[in-house]
This record gives C-alpha cells, structure tokens and sequence, in this order.
C-alpha cells in the first residue's frame, strides 16, 4: 500500500485567518504617526510580546531557502514565549500553523507572506520551522531569553506536502 | 561670510567603534547553535533592550531612502528606551551617533550597515534618524512603548554634510 501525502495549499497571508495564532505584522493602511518631518511614518505596536518566566531578546537566524512544494515533517511550540519573524530581505515566507487538539497539532493551515511582512506567533501554538522562499535567509527573531524547556516538537507518521495556491 | 558645512565621513559599522553608544546585531562567527536539523543557525541575544517604565514592542517604519552625501541637521535621544532598527531589505542603512557633551551631542560618528545588519542604538544616545540606503524603507523597529516624553532633539546651528568613504 502507497501513503500519499495530503496536501496543503499556502494561501496568502491575511491577519483575520491567522487571529488567535499568529499576528500579521506589516504596513497595512496609514501609518499610526509621522516622524522626521513627514519622510517616515510609524506602525505602532504590531504585536504583542508574551514571555513567561523571561525576557524578550533579538537574536539572528540564518537558515537555508525553500521552495514550494515543501515536505512538512514535523511541527513544534513554545510553551513559554511566543516568537516574531522578521525577514530582513525583502522577501516573503511561509509560515506554517495548528491549533492544538489534546496536545498535538490539528490540520495544519499554510500561509505565504507578502514581502515587507512579519509574523509573530503566539506562545504554544504550533507551529512549522522557520522557512524562508527567498532572499538571504537571514531573519531577526524577538523571542524569549530564558532557561527552562521551551520547546515541544511534533512528528507527524505521514508528512503533509505544502503546495503552492 | 559662507558657512561652510562640517564633513563627516560614514564608516563601515564596526562592533568595536560603536560600543557604548549602539550594537551591532549581524551573523558574526558560527552560530551559536544549530537548529531544525543543522538547516538554521541561531545567533543568540544579541542586543540589550533597556526600557524604563514601559514595555519593549515591535513596530514598522516606513521611510523615505535617502543616498550620501546626507545633510545632518538634527538628532535626537529616547532618555526612556533603546531602539532597534532591523531592516526588512538587504540593504544597509545609515547610522550617525555621537557621545553627549553637557546635554547636547558632542562630535557626530557616521556608519554605514551591511546588509543584513541591524542595529540596537543604547538609550538616551543621540542619533540621527533612521536613514536607509536602499531598498524599501521598511524597517522593523524594537522600541519603548509606553507614555511619558521620551524624545529630545537637537538642531545643528549649521548642518553636518555626512559623505561616503
């Protein structure tokens, strides 16, 4: 008997489908303020920070450039913070979120972000590993500096294939 | 008379140069650990975030780009909180600190990033604002959020006339 893989398809990202995962972080409308006499504008507080037992800290990740279709072999959380992406190219991602079903992820959902976007998954939901679709790979992450186990990983028996929309 | 402008020449940003007024945030070395199966490196906690009497947060600048030579007219200090400036292109920015002198800047330093760098500006350090080099503008931004004047400025009698090394 031959498994297949069932197949996800990354829709773009969009803040109201993320709500209660994820925050979509990016420069959406007018900005909250300007400064530097008008040639900048400000997008206040994109998104919330919430580390337990802590602090937030930037720390660099420099990973390896996917493409779609992408294999999803396994997906993890972190009970104690949650964690922004921020690429620095000017390039998108693919971000990858469950929600929990008696403590493992439920049907995963993939979404594809736009350039010039954020993501700040919120603590212990499930997530997919950082996966960058281009650019350097180089993406500055805002998570919790801390000791304690942080981290829960789920394997899946049969990997889901992430497929373009 | 003519009032001729002082020149200040942008450096490459150099960790060392910068110490005490700013950190270089970048992929510097090996990292500090591996993750998602040796495809990622963590460079980890690479900046100090120093907040008073508010929250550390994420928000988006969207600015102008501007090229050298670059008319230095004002800086500016937050007594209230570091600030980071991570930008979402690969592209380098611009980046004028200087040491205070009885309440005011004393000798503006100028820097130019690498791409793929940020930068972590110490609180209550004067500095010029966020001046990208190229790319889209945008940038995120890891700063005080909270009430409370958390600004001062100060204007040049004359400007500095930042050019390129």
């Amino acid at each position: 008997m031959t498994v297949t893989s069932d197949k996800i398809t990354a829709r773009p990202a969009e803040a109201g489908a993320m709500a209660g995962l994820a925050e979509l972080i990016g420069c959406a409308g007018t900005p909250d303020k300007l400064i530097n006499k008008g040639l900048c504008g400000r997008f206040h507080d994109l998104a919330a920070l919430d580390i337990v037992d802590g602090r937030a800290g930037i720390s660099l990740f420099k990973s390896e450039v996917f493409s779609l279709p992408f294999r999803l072999e396994m997906m993890e959380r972190h009970p104690l913070g949650s964690q922004a992406f921020i690429p620095m190219s000017d390039e998108g991602f693919l971000v990858v979120l469950a929600e929990d079903e008696n403590g493992r992820p439920g049907a995963p959902r993939a979404y594809r972000t736009e350039p010039g976007q954020a993501v700040n998954i919120g603590r212990n939901v499930w997530h997919g590993v950082l996966t960058p679709l281009g650019g350097s790979g180089v993406f500055a992450v805002i998570d919790r500096i801390g000791d304690g186990a942080n981290l829960e990983e789920h394997w899946f028996d049969t990997p889901y294939e992430v497929v373009a929309d």
